[in-house]
């Protein structure tokens, strides 16, 4: 069993000392040591029992004993790079591929949703032959360099606005909180009309359009969904002068969303982009991630002459678990799961709003769901103190949640794929409980 | 046991339908299916044993069963991201820092060596506030796009000559090949001085110098092995002008060199990286790697107010398989072998160049040899069809070796660290048997 190697006041200790300052924990103020973690649930050292709300990369259910046994197996076997013909390199993009239109046909298996995010651009750049990206604001796609010339989300936390002239932000299609509401008519062709206008701009100075890309929902940018029509139209700019859509589903695809495998699909059998990336939730922790694209990409990509080589990418490990990850998510119906219990988790939100003035938008698809906590709800003003002090003390109840968005007062549900009905009675009495006394309290500072 | 899905044809067919093309296998006329390894030896799907000369990502030897159990072990107990307090992330830190100079003793762990450089050249660039980078000629750092502006080894693939202009390329200081070779009376410091030349070039056109980063060896540039004293002169030129030095161990690490721990060290102790990555061998295959740098290069990254958050670097299964590793180098003295076999393995081919005119040099350090195939010895004229000669019919042999290099003519030893002075008799003399009758027979063709 597990046990531990310092007491958590050690484990503090030898953090600060030899991990970069910059990696932050959650709850900072007191931050949760956790041994061991099963489906839905995650145990302190304590053996205090956490109900897990927010790991959506333990998408099957932490340490699943067939993801498990999958990896352990293979690893025992062989774990070698992707030079070597290997079956299960194709096996698994034959399976993955099976989840997707049929056009999106070749795909490149690397570490990270990172990464991935990072390739598509090399693959836009290539095929097109353009320079310039399209993204949405407060949008976030990763960590190295490149992303974060594309990330609203962590350039916005730097001092400095040196934004690249070659990355342009479009609104974020969030018609709670954005330039177009659920008042206006036609919310999808306004917000992709301001691509258009972006497109028409960057053209006047010169400049050409390799890509758009978002999140098929956007995640860390505040449970955004954006009106369904909205990716075609802006697909179809974006292809009229050359450029390609890039879906990212690093954070939302695999079933979370329920009616769906992929969250691009929610928005119609007519839309399909041309280049998809996958990440957190495709190995349940283990480190891989996808990038598939279409034949014609593809092959652009390679006219460059350069080989793309990903030293750890597809191997035969990561080839093994992503499919015991496919297996359960259909052996268990994870996906209707996550139908069923996201319809449910958001009737249980939909009445708590109703009670409490504090809940200003309820939204969600699936096992992605946002509750967005206002100050007044005519003015729609961000509640942020408020959202992080129902956080800290749904904490102390053992229930871990999060809040994101460009205010940080979205509070965030995307829990493993097992996450039950009493599990959502369980986080969502909690949250009313804390909502119906939050304002005779003191506040948590931040 | 291993079996197979699909037959070896079926394999190559699904292989080019659904992986992208710009991704090779080894011997394009005839690739390899490898279903299991152990050690130094891989085997095909017909069980014929490969001595594996190449694969320096199965450091400690294919699948070793102590990385597997701790790997396999952690699995089921645990794994998720670093915002939860975990006793293997500090613990694998404060062991991995235990590895090099105290003044290196901040970690950042990330998924792969690409990422671990990407990062690198953020934390220069933030704290410089500098943003040109010089690098050396054939070097080859990452596949993610900031890398690719800085791998010549990548870039002179593409047709175009598009440099990046904050990026700058100094010689390669190969005492072989080099502009300055081993009769030179000095040539660290003449190497050096190039850099001093580029450093002050650059300043003249309004540029900045963020970093310098190397190989600490280079690897696929053509096993290129630094002068003694070159490092230190480069990182006080570059220092002077507020730049850093990031060695990348990506390839050379882990005791592979022999004699010391990290590659850099050969250089002497009076020479200390202000920011290291690591890679391929950090994990016998599990994709993971990691940055160390000085806590003053770490506040800076802090500084400027952006978190640093990868969702699966240092997750306690990476962390449990790197301290495995980092076990095993020690228990079965792998570094110790390296010395032992590595210098056996130089005795060996220094006597086959004595007898093959084709070979024109053989250096190494460690388990890290390279020999320099030559059409002509005077002339140094790079034998290139040769040497993809000697890899196909050692294959045909059943030991698997590569050529790299600018002129892909030079033979690259870098196996796992398990490899004895046996395999190096069999590899050695197979060579030998190659080289005899090497000239009266076809070449294959490239």
């Amino acid at each position: 069993m597990a046990t531990e190697v310092f007491d958590k006041q050690k484990t503090i200790d030898l953090r600060k000392k030899y991990i970069g300052p910059s990696c932050k924990v959650f709850f900072n103020h007191d931050p949760i040591k956790i041994i061991r973690a099963r489906g839905q649930y995650m145990y302190s050292e304590k053996d205090e029992q956490y109900l897990d709300c927010i790991n959506n990369v333990a998408h099957v259910g932490h340490s699943h004993p067939e993801v498990v046994s999958a990896g352990t197996k293979q690893m025992e076997l062989l774990n070698t790079n992707s030079r070597f013909l290997h079956d299960n390199l194709v096996h698994y993009a034959q399976r993955l591929q099976a989840t997707l239109p049929e056009k999106l046909s070749v795909c490149y298996f690397v570490n990270s949703g990172s990464e991935a995010n990072d390739l598509a651009l090399r693959l836009a750049w290539q095929h097109t032959g353009h320079k310039d990206i399209i993204t949405l604001d407060n949008a976030y796609h990763g960590h190295v360099s490149s992303l974060i010339d594309i990330s609203p989300y962590k350039f916005h936390q730097l001092g400095q606005t040196e934004q690249s002239q070659h990355v342009h932000v479009a609104p974020s299609p969030d018609i709670y909180r954005g330039k177009f509401r659920e008042d206006h008519p036609d919310p999808a062709t306004a917000y992709a009309d301001e691509v258009r206008d972006i497109i028409e701009k960057a053209h006047a100075k010169g400049h050409k359009i390799a890509a758009f890309i978002a999140e098929s929902l956007q995640s860390c940018g505040g449970q955004v969904i954006p009106p369904v029509g909205y990716f075609q139209k802006v697909a179809h700019h974006v292809r009229n002068v050359g450029g390609v859509f890039i879906a990212d589903e690093v954070q939302v695809g695999f079933g979370r969303v329920g009616s769906h495998f992929w969250a691009f699909q929610l928005q119609g059998d007519d839309f399909v982009p041309d280049i998809v990336t996958m990440g957190k939730p495709i190995g349940n922790g283990h480190p891989m991630s996808c990038v598939v694209t279409t034949r014609e990409v593809a092959e652009s990509f390679m006219s460059s002459g350069m080989e793309y080589f990903n030293t750890f990418g597809g191997n035969p490990v990561s080839c093994a678990i992503g499919m015991a990850v496919l297996d359960v998510i259909e052996k268990e119906d994870l996906q209707g799961n996550a139908l069923r219990v996201g319809k449910y988790l958001m009737e249980l939100l939909e009445k708590l709003k109703e009670k409490h003035p504090l809940i200003g938008d309820t939204r969600g698809c699936g096992l992605f769901v946002g509750v967005d906590l206002v100050k007044d709800r005519l003015k729609r003003t961000p509640a942020t103190a408020e959202a992080q002090d129902v956080i800290y003390r749904l904490k102390d109840q053992k229930i871990l949640l999060s809040a994101d968005g460009p205010h940080r007062n979205v509070l965030k549900f995307k829990p493993p794929m097992c996450f039950s009905r009493e599990d959502a009675d369980l986080a969502v009495g909690k949250i009313d409980h804390i909502l119906t006394g939050t304002h005779s309290r003191a506040k948590y500072s931040l």
